[in-house]
């Protein structure tokens, strides 16, 4: 009865509900194992205090933390648009550029959300191939664009669950052939070095999306913002409309962003305990491939998919990927702390020994 | 350059930016004007000492607050679809049942948010008029459904900004007739003693949707929910996707709803406070009606518009309608403590005196 209401083309879709496992290491979201510091934890009981963050509505234009945000990066805070995480703010920009049918271009493989919220805007996604070591190809991207003239252009840097990246001349070389609005998501871009944000003012249809989620331990509170032009800002702020961004989680956005070097420490940290997890992973016989990788996580290929189940029986969370055509049979780890890394090899040291009998 | 990539459609919405004015009582955005209880700002606590609150990505299916939420509705867990603010979850709503052009069937007037959403989604929306004193007209209701079939129906209750009702029985005598999906928004329901909860389990293509922000005093968290039949939640989990809701929201909306009692008696106050200020406005020369409401805000139309700025001057906030073909003329106070109303009984008693002069 209700389904002759529902929109047929979403039909398919459904909502991934993953199973809740009992855990002791959780590696499973690309979250920050690390806890906030001092500061933030002591900026964090004023608001015990200031009942305005909690009772109050943000204002729309979160100008304070924008300020905060574009003085860090140098530019102007009229190019930045703070939001709910990156992906619901990259639905906006999906909402204000997507006619019905329009296509997106996609990364394969990449983050699932970008082709369900593609979906539910009525755009039509296809999906340009990453080379065989998941790397960027930027003439086949450029064929593609060819091909199918895109209404909007996606790009993962770093690419989730990859790993892997286009460095600042390829995306430059890109930008100068393709005119669509160009989306580069860098929610992991604080693991590597390199960022497009140079780019925005001289190339107007660039958005950046960035995220507090990841790199500054704030996956709990759902708040990430989009660089761009002036003009472009202007044009997504339609999008927007009612998404007030909660009056909390901007202040601890704040707090997190006038404490940074404590944040950069940890990521120091995760790099250097990622290079030595990520040799330990070769050494294992039921690891088939260990993709390099500029991010808090790695994504392997596995040969035996007993290890599973083994992971699951030792209470470690990791993602999976099904049947999915280019990630079946791989896994991807986040970053943890180092010392839930060690208790890792051990466990993996375990099957490792096992497997092999 | 870009606006050749923007849809057409868009082009006359814009964000809403409200001016910042500088103020002492703040009436425009019908937020609670008291504080949290003792017992919530102790749990709050309690997140200093749990990074997981901040750090982790909430579950996608938050099932500790929705178990709460249906006990103390008496319905089953299932029937809950937690999510951000009510206005991000009526879009929700609309992503999952509106193909291009459908056309929604809006109450005029009420929240302009509903539209904007409507033509964010591709919908088309159509007004259905409220009656002379912003009164909800069954019969006009029946014929619109009946003129324009919509994919979905409406109905603010109680209404915003008009503060009026509809009443279950109607409620009910429209749903007997109505098949379409019909969304009631409760934003305001805990100051009103009805609900259509009750009838989610008779008629299945109702859609309840609720918040933590107006009652319970969460406006700066982002936090709602719809109430539904199992198998309408499991279509609009479809829409929800990667809105996950902060796990810091929830913990607060669960507290606050292990508080209850204290949160109501808040709503006795405001209703008290809500009486004697509607009265107090009656007697003024510049106020040509004051309109029935059963919420925490009352609307008036005033005949002298210099009332405006009157309020401004004196540090008032309050929601005013621009040239809104039914609302200009009027403005929307929020009610707030005693104190701040009586405060502002003074301001405008001095602006009535010297508007007769």
């Amino acid at each position: 009865m209700l389904k002759q209401y529902i929109r047929k083309d979403l039909m398919n879709y459904h909502l991934s509900e993953s199973e809740i496992h009992d855990y002791e290491i959780k590696l499973d979201a690309n979250e920050n194992p690390y806890p906030h510091s001092e500061k933030v934890l002591e900026g964090l009981e004023h608001v015990l205090k200031n009942s305005e963050l909690l009772g109050r509505y943000p204002h729309k234009i979160t100008s304070k933390l924008s300020e905060e945000i574009a003085e860090n990066l140098g530019i102007n805070s009229d190019m930045i648009l703070v939001g709910t995480g990156s992906k619901e703010l990259i639905e906006v920009v999906y909402k204000v550029f997507l006619n019905p049918r329009d296509i997106v271009l996609l990364p394969n493989p990449s983050l699932s959300a970008y082709d369900a919220s593609a979906a539910l805007c009525h755009g039509r996604v296809i999906k340009y191939e990453l080379n065989r070591n998941f790397n960027y190809d930027y003439k086949s991207i450029l064929e593609y664009v060819k091909v199918y003239s895109p209404k909007l252009l996606m790009i993962g840097n770093p690419n989730n669950p990859t790993g892997t990246v286009m460095g600042v001349d390829m995306i430059e070389k890109l930008l100068e052939k393709v005119k669509c609005p160009v989306i580069i998501d860098e929610t992991y871009g604080e693991f590597y070095d390199v960022s497009g944000v140079g780019l925005v003012k001289k190339y107007n249809n660039l958005i950046i999306s960035k995220t507090f989620a990841k790199a500054y331990g704030l996956a709990g509170l759902k708040i990430g913002y989009l660089i761009a032009n002036k003009e472009m800002i202007k044009l997504l702020k339609i999008g927007l409309q009612s998404y007030e961004v909660s009056s909390f989680a901007q202040h601890m956005a704040l707090l997190v962003y006038q404490d940074l070097d404590y944040y950069k420490e940890n990521i120091e940290k995760i790099k250097l305990v990622r290079a030595e997890f990520a040799s330990k992973l070769q050494t294992y016989a039921f690891v088939d491939k260990v993709y390099d990788s500029v991010c808090n996580f790695v994504l392997i290929q596995y040969s035996d998919d007993r290890i599973l189940e083994y992971l699951l029986e030792n209470k470690v969370l990791v993602r999976t990927y099904g049947n999915d055509h280019r990630l079946k049979n791989h896994l991807r780890f986040t970053i943890g702390t180092a010392e839930e890394m060690e208790k890792l090899d051990k466990i993996l040291d375990g099957f490792d020994a096992w497997s092999k009998n």
